[in-house]
């Protein structure tokens, strides 16, 4: 069901000296950066590598203010590791076959991401404390 | 001189059920599981893709005692994202030029991982609080 990695999502305070950051020593490039008034958040996406699915990223999430999900979890956490995302083929069936499972769906439908991408969270709860996130890539 | 997201490490606190429950919410499938004594854990890798440059992982973690690594990060902040992997070609010499950069290595010569692999660990301070592993698959 899962098809890759998509990306790994980081809180920081800074996105533009964090991006610059993993520019400099990981030799990533930025791909995009976008605002997500939805979700709270500017956010960074640095290209890893391409894959026989699609490209992996590392995502950097700046909050757009403290009473967001992001600002929180910086209150609470300080800045590091805030989810995961998988890429999967099927994103509508992807979240019927994993909610039958009993993992609670924080989206029941799929909605913006970044780049174009439908994406949908899921509990962590559910998920052994996992902020896990299913991205389908847009059609090109 | 990244080549893919290796893995994203989770720690837990029961690895059978956690990798059960990823088996079948995600239809992950377990691919090694094995005893690190000298990172105190007992860890699984379960598939998630094949790569251009190798394939990707979850890997479950579960601490052998309450005063290892893991032990202390699940006393401290619970079940969750622990770490992240980069697959890279040569670790030697990307552990050289990111040591150059300024980030400090935790292991300044690669050691022994999963599935024959060689990892090194650098320093969460210095890359915003994620704690970030270098992979480099094993010959074959």
């Amino acid at each position: 069901m899962l098809t890759r990695i998509d990306h790994v999502g980081i809180a920081c305070r800074n996105l533009e000296a964090k991006a610059a950051f993993y520019e400099s020593a990981f030799g990533l490039t930025v791909a995009s950066m976008e605002v997500n008034e939805s979700q709270g958040v500017r956010e960074a996406m640095l290209h890893v590598a391409d894959g026989l699915a699609g490209a992996s990223y590392v995502q950097l999430l700046e909050p757009l203010g403290p009473d967001t999900p992001v600002g929180r979890f910086l209150e609470r956490r300080g800045e590091g590791l805030h989810h995961v995302g998988y890429g999967v083929a099927n994103i509508t069936a992807a979240l019927a076959a994993i909610g039958a499972t009993g993992v609670r769906l924080i989206d029941e439908r799929p909605r913006h991401g970044s780049m174009g991408a439908s994406i949908a969270f899921l509990h962590p709860a559910d998920i052994g404390g996992v902020l896990t996130e299913l991205v389908q890539a847009p059609d090109h």
